[in-house]
């Protein structure tokens, strides 16, 4: 792709908050061009009545969504759905000739079994499923250059797998005794109005949910796996709740195989890093307002008690969703891996 | 009522705040019992499902609201319900021997025109209307110690009327042109998911709504009117939303009819607030925070640029609502007005 | 004491929040007397000055502090002070008669070795130290209603403790692999602005601070240790914190010894706080909503990949400070335990 | 200024908010290089340490403030620093042949007297100032691009300015009688910790400060005379604090000369700023979180209760700062006023 080419991109459920932040993103992309947004509601809204910040600045109205009629008119399609629905709709839009990035756990594992165990449905589109890349650059940069179908990373697994991979690949850490005790922000929670995400109960609030039964878990494991020699991890998840709007801190418990010094951990995290633009290492501790609204994963790990603590942050909505579509997206059109993220 | 008694209560729309307040504050009443809770929810929830705060606190089953079924369990109703359901339901508790508390706006205004043009439909107990009283104990004290029915006040008129009928009363101030602005905690905004009430559409914001349009504005107003010698006045109304549960400030902007200093102004409010054990003049600025969780509306004036202002802060929730209530009902039941408040 | 009669308690560091929150809980306290305040504030404040809630409420001026005179005027004294303080006032306290409730550190661990190296400094006082009892109501009831000198636990230790103890005393886990991850509100750190209490640096934030190296992670193992049978637990402690007010929630995970069911844990909790009163067992997760304000500890625990996982929220500044201090008060001197705060 | 040259940025007072918020918009910015950092802090820090966010991205560290070293490095410098430090530092700054942007208010007030008055001191640098101009593009756009030296506005007067002016202009509303009542999130009380900023004092709180006595109110006033026939206008300012980061919504009440629509009312704001990059009208009402790190202001009117009341949302920190900074530094140096800005 040229240097003053432009991606055209369709999003595809325009009307939630990764949608939003990919067309935040957008407007400071140099090679990035939103050509048309999908929205199931009706009436269909104009963009700037459903997020008024747009005003002045985004001119355009949702369309119904029929994925044969973006042949032509996008090169790729990103799909702020929901689960269910992008493997509804994917086979359509990659016949149309559009590269897709989903946003949903739909082709985020390689196992139909796990997807009909942890989702509770049958995976319709084995086909494609079984050539769509997992899209964490980090780790499959190569395979996301020459993807079809990227699965965009859940925002969670993101921040885990980022701050495990290097010490398990080092052999450091005990691939079946991880746990991922991690804390989000509300936006991860999606824009539909409901009683947990109500003002006045999530102010002055913190709690656990989901204990060692969040769908992320599977998807942390799974994105483990091929770095434990035996193939095979073992995750507790934890996820809580934070009154704030946007970012995850995941901090990561890890059982060192033998003792190690937290000056080896670090080196091990830095040189796996070592040439990654999105990656920083710190000396002091991540803070999720550090990284908010950046596509970064900040990164320290301690060494306390015969345990190695990692400490992960990134922008849920950014490194966690839209702003990794964006470097997946940049990978998949042969520009700048950086562009419009730094 | 003996000192020993109860005061038999039960609260219709259970599963509100409103009524979560008034039990809360309930627990720290000498007399008061709250004997059933009613709401229309299906399946009917305990009340520590709906609220976990009551967990081993109060063991109660919500039940089916029948009026009829109500006499002799209990001595008061509060009407924990919105506007409409509340008319529809008191003659019947009245005739089943309850005296009535009102929290809905059903009862507050006197002319039942007013509540065809704010409210959208036509009052359908106007008997009932012509003799309730307007619970503001600081204004109508000896009429709420003999009511049957009580309409408990708007939160925001409540902390608007607090600090300017002295103001008025005393001819201080021209009763055509008087503004107020207002800010308030969340939990105003009811117990039930909306867009506007979302976590992530409230944090990190601050925004006017119903500018001149609220249907407090007319409920100020008539609350005011007796103040002036035209029997008449013309209040602008104009209320936002905080990122915060609880609390309402009024800033309240009015035009002295001579030259005043702000010492003669808060003289005048120390005259008319002496004995009232809930006011609060404060030499510094009232804050909401400084009235959280308690039945004071702390109150401060200043003059300048030929204009006074008042400030006027109440806990919504509490002086704008269930405290108020409390208080509304031990003048009706002739025990110590300040039990389980102070 | 008889049911009429009053405990006098002096509160020596009145400017600080655990201060505010022991005068508010006072108030609701029908044996409970705040006989004076000392501050080392000049000028010395009214207590209203420094906290306005308590505007015509408490109408009480600060005292310098001068142990000796308190002989004879009060039967209490609540040291909120740092540690290192604490010690330098408490023999001259008991010298007087009084008895002594310190929320500092100072006398919570038995072993001046252990002061030394987490507080950087000898203990002055080793002789009360061997007579001061550690005041966790569930585990030392019967020390506590004879003790002269109370050291009142840490908000951490205390959530950990009460939602680890049993476990251990059941042998169901191992004590030599303990993680306890906690996020705290931003009242635990204290009244006196820092960086990073200012309010622009810890809305939209979260992060972990003093990972492994919290002066509460010896304080909870000391806490924990008689409950192993080799008397030796070792616990990692890491803290958050949450942009709130109140509240800490402890996601402790544990290692089962053998195969368990999550119906057994929740059994062996139940049978141990069968009779507390301040302990709630909850079949939902607990949330820090749900205990602000009370002296309530809720507890829940899950299983889940071979690991036990207990959930344990408090509110900091009660259970976890000055509720706390009053249920060990209510015990030293006889009267109802729950006196004041149910 | 050709389209490929940079415009050199020297920050001075590098280590507080405005500076942090500066530099973040730079980053985005074509044209725009920061040179240099000045602080007086000891030892001198990375502005990464200051502001982890910019961990990886700007790698500088903050020199001793020497002007006259500045010559020849850098082409403007921005004073991100308190009233009385820079007209300590201008005029050392012009004769180094630096164009001037100052954020602080030494150079807003036309009449030294005015200055003496709200600001305690005697204005030290009389000549300068009597060349300043005021830094609002939207009122003295042509002036701002010959300037020397540009006196960046307040937030407060910014938005309450943009708010009020077509409608003097127009003769529309009483110039005598004007009422700002404002709300501002907390990063506009700066970066250094104090009481009134400490998260636990202003979470779950809301309360005016300064009525008729921030120093505002007099630039409020200043900036609005020229557009008054009289010459003269008179304006009440009251701000309050919100527990929020960012934004300032300006609730204004004015009082037209005679009826008026709401339509009118729109009609003339429209006019006045068609062609204004940063100004947009809003149909429905301006929220803080729209306009959040944008140098949009949204402006949006009502009638009621014969007064005009207009909404002004801006981002205190860009629009109210550094932004409009920037867009005074675009226009200095003759290059697209929009750059780097949307």
């Amino acid at each position: 792709m040229s240097a003053n080419s432009k991606i055209r991109v369709a999003i595809i459920g325009a009307d939630g908050y990764t949608s939003r932040e990919t067309i935040r993103l957008s407007l400071a992309h140099p090679q990035m061009e939103i050509a048309a947004l999908y929205s199931p509601l009706d009436p269909l809204p104009r963009i700037d009545e459903l997020f008024p910040e747009f005003t002045g600045r985004v001119d355009m109205q949702c369309e119904p969504i029929e994925p044969a009629k973006l042949k032509g008119r996008a090169d790729v399609a990103m799909l702020c759905v929901p689960s269910g629905i992008s493997m509804a709709l994917t086979p359509a839009l990659l016949k149309a000739g559009l590269r897709v990035i989903d946003f949903s756990a739909d082709y985020r594992l390689e196992e139909p079994a796990d997807y009909l165990q942890w989702y509770n449905q049958e995976h319709t589109d084995p086909d494609n499923l079984a050539h769509a890349v997992y899209g964490l650059p980090e780790l499959y940069r190569d395979k996301i250059r020459k993807a079809a179908l990227v699965a965009n990373p859940g925002c969670y697994p993101t921040s885990a797998a980022l701050g495990i991979v290097p010490l398990l690949k080092a052999q450091l850490v005990d691939p079946q005794d991880i746990v991922v005790n991690a804390a989000s922000g509300m936006s991860g929670a999606g824009r539909v109005p409901k009683q947990e995400s109500h003002f006045t109960e999530r102010n002055e609030n913190f709690e656990a949910y989901n204990v060692g039964e969040h769908r992320h878990q599977v998807e942390i494991e799974r994105t483990l796996d091929p770095y434990a020699r035996s193939g095979k991890t073992s995750a507790l998840f934890v996820p809580h709740l934070v009154p704030m709007e946007r970012g995850i801190l995941s901090t990561i418990y890890l059982k060192p195989l033998q003792p190690v010094s937290v000056e080896h951990v670090m080196q091990v995290l830095a040189d796996a890093y070592e040439n990654e633009p999105f990656i920083r290492l710190r000396k002091d501790l991540p803070r999720t307002s550090d990284v908010a609204r950046s596509n970064f994963c900040d990164l320290a790990a301690r060494v306390a008690k015969s345990r190695i603590i990692v400490l992960s942050a990134i922008d849920n909505m950014v490194k966690g969703a839209s702003g990794q579509a964006i470097q997946n997206m940049n990978l998949m059109f042969g520009i700048d891996e950086t562009a419009g993220l730094i």
